[in-house]
């Protein structure tokens, strides 16, 4: 099935971090890997060190020269095909880390006859080797991009093959199924069942459970790779800019005294007991003439429609009881199903008491300092809690991917069909369409049928060097 | 020599640039590196790999596992002491490069008993045993640092020891003068004179001519390893961002149509024909009420005061002969030796020739288009020649380095007072002083003499992970 157009050419890409470091990765892939690293690496003194004579998966110290101008001293490693990451010959050459020096070393591999990789073509060519299929493929580009236990164990298990060995035994269950059909189609004159339409019917019955628990637990999944988003929103000098710094123990958003200060939207993700919240600050809630405020207002609408937790974050000093009652009336209609956790923030300790008392009864509200640190612990153990941790069971398979839970539903419309037609009693060549259908979704997951478009689609959101 | 306080712990850090990539690379470096490695890793099936019997040189493909449970798959790769960059054992893991797994895996290699390095520690051990000497050490920050050809290649040549022999060699004439006048020590009764007093003299006006020319060679290799600061000033809306984005051909002010729109001064830089160029943007030479924009405005003066270039820009419509004689006669004063290069930026083609006489007689003006990229190249080669390039020759010795222009000026003035004495007929013993500071100073450049205080001072400027 593979009618992806294969470059056999040799590609180079820089694999690590862009920035200035101790070391930087280079990764040479392709069959004039070997020959195009020995044109320009040799000892100290520039002799050849006759890569093409070394051993797999060795490494050697020398330096990377163009001509006679020494470019680095480097250390490279070989790996001979097919046992490398992605089937063919790979250098890797570990230079120092200077953003100058990566430049220049790239530039002489593609002088030398290598040609800069495009994005996720590392990972495309191990998927075309046969060095893995399309959803471990798929579970690298999520791997890293892991930035929580949860997601990083999802993706390890997807990686690692879990999800992939899960798909293809449906698949051979279904095509078992698939068999006996076609082979009452060859017998159609004579009017036989191979396929006993009881069990067959049990059989559908079983893959469809399993389909339907896998499309149900995407929602779970998608919250583990991409984070819960959550905005906090509030008067100007509410506190909202220094409560983010203080969940996020950072400096990452601009504090400053000076009302309105917040002028950009700022995203930032922490992890708390391994889920990853996605935090939305922004510009606060009022009519601005500011223009460049007003856009931070309008953003603040639409925030609170994509969030599935709004903080609603006020100065007990600031607001008075009625007030919040109508603020809080008009927030509960915009808020499109999300989880609304309301905080009074700027408690005196003295006062506490006196506080709660002022705004008892309006639901739950938790009040904190922001600025002196008080009962932050509590309100992000608040927020863990209104994500049902229940409902995350890492060692169960999870989808996470758009693209798969998108098969799965196609998948799960031709069992329901197919489970149509056995009631219907239909004939074999009926069922045999919805049951090709089921196949092909399936397959699509786990690259075992794909399209140029299907693989140019996935592996174009990579990174270069992956 | 060697009394800094040599831990011979394991160490790990990492060693590529931080974010997250394809790949990221942990070093682990010391006595255990191989045994805690072991502990770690393992076949996909979790089985020991028995590192400790790894050959040298070697890359292993396994996982790393914190007891069941799999952090990532990676590459492994053993350097047997002494032939690895510190010269102890050291294991280098590729993981996949998510800043989640890279916490994951370096607190992992902390739980079995590894220690976070601190910083430069990798480079100091190198030093420490012997694999390069102190000049060659700071040359590695230096060459991690570098991004022009120029500062590249200059500290290329210092970490491949060329600096350093130079060095050895003034030390080694100097050690050979030393002992003949200590032998006249030895011997101070009988009078007599081993070393010709003509030919020592000639031996140190030779080693003082070669430290002069180091010295002097400094402010050239300042000027490479840190670029030649330009300051582009102007009235707002003069287009300074504009030229500065033209320049440096990327979005990396914030451009806008409103004046007095960039807040911040934004330093960057550029390597033109393999000179480095650090520009430096300003807020504008205006006085305004806007309490950050005053801000970059005094700061505009502190810029053109470090300045080596200042670039006057102004609009040639909006700006009359006598107001730029009145504005250049002001900057001139501000100058502090800086080159002003004034430029008349927002041309029309069809008016050219009526502008450039109407500014006619107030010396050099160029006048370019920022927006519309007219004679921007000019500026740039004209701001290549206002550095002279001739004083640039990176196949001669230059020092780039603070600390070895203090040594080379200190032992300029030992090697004077050793010509004063020796016109003076001084007595060995008089002489033998100067010699031996002379000595102990050449000697801190290569670490030949050290102490705790200077190492750490040294190391500290590094990286973790270098």
């Amino acid at each position: 099935m593979n009618n992806y157009h294969f470059n056999k050419d040799t590609i180079a890409a820089l694999a690590t971090a862009h920035g200035s470091a101790a070391i930087a990765v280079l990764r040479l892939s392709g069959s004039d890997a070997i020959s195009i690293a020995d044109s320009v690496f040799g000892s100290r003194s520039m002799h050849s060190k006759e890569l093409h004579k070394q051993l797999s998966n060795t490494v050697h110290f020398g330096v990377i020269h163009d001509d006679e101008i020494i470019q680095d001293e480097v250390l490279l490693t070989i790996f001979r095909a097919p046992n490398s990451y992605t089937g063919e010959d790979v250098v890797e050459i570990s230079c120092h880390g200077s953003l100058f020096i990566q430049q220049q070393l790239l530039n002489l591999l593609v002088k030398k006859g290598a040609r800069l990789a495009n994005a996720g073509e590392y990972t495309l060519r191990a998927f075309l080797n046969g060095k893995f299929d399309l959803s471990q493929a798929e579970a690298v580009a999520d791997l890293i991009a892991s930035n929580s236990a949860a997601s990083h164990q999802v993706a390890m298990q997807q990686m690692r093959g879990g999800f992939s060995s899960k798909i293809k035994t449906l698949r051979e269950n279904l095509v078992n199924f698939a068999s006996l059909i076609e082979l009452e189609l060859d017998f159609s004159e004579e009017d036989v069942e191979f396929a006993n339409r009881g069990d067959l019917k049990k059989l559908i019955v079983t893959i469809q459970n399993i389909v339907v628990r896998l499309v149900d637990s995407f929602e779970v999944g998608n919250v583990l790779k991409n984070g819960i988003p959550v905005a906090i929103v509030g008067k100007p000098n509410a506190g909202k800019s220094t409560l983010l710094n203080t969940i996020l123990d950072d400096e990452r958003a601009i504090v400053s005294e000076i009302a309105g200060t917040t002028r950009d939207t700022i995203e930032d993700e922490i992890s708390i007991d391994g889920i990853l919240f996605r935090f939305i600050d922004t510009a606060g809630i009022r009519e601005t003439n500011d223009t460049i405020e007003s856009l931070g207002v309008s953003k603040t609408y639409e925030k609170i429609h994509n969030s599935a937790i709004v903080i609603y974050l006020f100065d007990v000093h600031e607001i008075s009881r009625n007030e919040l009652v109508v603020i809080l009336d008009d927030l509960s209609m915009k808020l499109n199903g999300a989880e609304l956790v309301v905080v009074g923030n700027k408690i005196d300790k003295e006062d506490l008491e006196y506080t709660k008392k002022e705004f008892f009864g309006l639901g739950e509200i938790l009040f904190i300092s922001a600025k002196e640190k008080q009962q932050i612990n509590e309100l992000k153990q608040y927020l863990v809690t209104l994500f049902d941790s229940r409902t995350i069971n890492v060692t169960e398979t999870i989808v996470t991917n758009t693209r798969h839970v998108e098969e799965l539903r196609q998948t799960n419309i031709a069992l329901t069909k197919i489970l149509e037609g056995l009631s219907q009693n239909l004939a074999g060549d009926f069922l045999a369409i919805d049951i090709r259908t089921a196949l092909n979704h399936l397959g699509n997951i786990t690259g075992e049928i794909h399209s140029d478009e299907l693989l140019s689609n996935i592996f174009s959101k990579f990174c270069i060097g992956k």
